[in-house]
């Protein structure tokens, strides 16, 4: 199962026509994009759906049509943040492509999501308010991505691209790195989010000392 | 200067006896901790002076006396945390140690702050409640941090124990996963903090790449 989609209301059936239904996604998106923003600059906590609406320049009963807490408004951008999720991680299993080059194109993805305009948020907020929500969305989601990494560092030590090494460890460390990039980089910056994904990788992969100890 | 310092109220010059004074550190290092921990476990925004006060069995006014709001309480658990850094920092100068050398004991030093009982709060909350403050401390701290270990990787660079590469990426990994550390970490773990860092160290000077591309 797509865990992203057990909480999307997007599942749930429709019988509007299309074009009221397209509509409706529109605002929606509008309306995630407006709360990423505030999220973002604010902070989670100093940002109500009150704030949300007025800044969309809309009733608050006409927002919570939309979105029925400030929590599943955070969880949607995370949604729509790894809108591809499913597809890559279908491309982490493919043995045919040899397991660094798997692992190099994971890290771009998710260094991608983090840092587009709903997943910044995410990451800046922290995932606390998620946590506190009865489904367990955000920890089977977390813990998904961590296994994916830890299953590539296991089939690498396997046919020996990967020398032994602690996948956990190695899961942590890169995820750290990732998780702290969209509090310094900035899209004006003269590197690219995946300029930083591959750099970080080429560090994790190949180490920065010479062997030549000084 | 010592920046820590530079918001330190204990630099305050004081008229009260020896006894006196003791017993107000006594009191004031058992706020801190129970503030860190409140921190820690409800967050930051949920913890108010009052729910210290409360726990601590004291009156408000009592803990404005040591306190004068609660982003002083959690700049003191910082200073805490980082309490012998200067020394640290003196060390990571001493060009007798060799520059690889001097990293690793600088990981492990920052580890061991960050997930001490004072450090733990910091980590989770994250600085942006100090970013507020009038106060610079914590960006020249973060900032003091982070040159620290760039100014490593070129010393390396020049002395030829570290290959080429960009410092400032290499920095920004290296916090990124030890910022993380405090969030998954447990005490009674299988791992020790120090055998975290040094098996982030590890990885981030060799890689774990064989080079025997599968």
């Amino acid at each position: 199962m797509n865990i992203l989609m057990a909480f999307n209301e997007d599942t749930k059936p429709r019988r509007r026509s299309k074009v009221v239904s397209a509509k409706h996604d529109d605002k929606r998106t509008a309306i995630l994009l407006c709360a990423a923003k505030l999220f973002a600059s604010n902070g989670y906590e100093s940002t109500s759906l009150d704030r949300i609406a007025e800044q969309m320049d809309m009733h608050k009963a006409t927002l919570y049509h939309y979105f029925r807490s400030k929590e599943q408004v955070l969880y949607q951008c995370l949604i729509k943040s790894f809108g591809d999720l499913e597809d890559v991680l279908v491309r982490m299993d493919d043995k045919r492509i040899p397991v660094l080059e798997r692992l190099r194109e994971f890290v771009r993805r998710v260094a991608r999501a983090q840092n587009n305009e709903y997943g910044r948020c995410l990451v800046l907020v922290g995932s606390r308010p998620l946590e506190l929500m009865p489904d367990d969305g955000i920890r089977q989601f977390q813990r998904r991505l961590d296994q994916t990494v830890r299953a590539l560092i296991r089939a690498g030590i396997r046919d020996g691209s990967v020398r032994k090494c602690n996948p956990g460890l190695f899961s942590a460390l890169l995820f750290g790195g990732l998780n702290w990039v969209p509090r310094w980089h900035r899209d004006e910056g003269a590197l690219s989010v995946e300029q930083v994904a591959d750099t970080f990788v080429d560090i994790l992969l190949n180490g920065i000392a010479t062997g030549k100890v000084k």
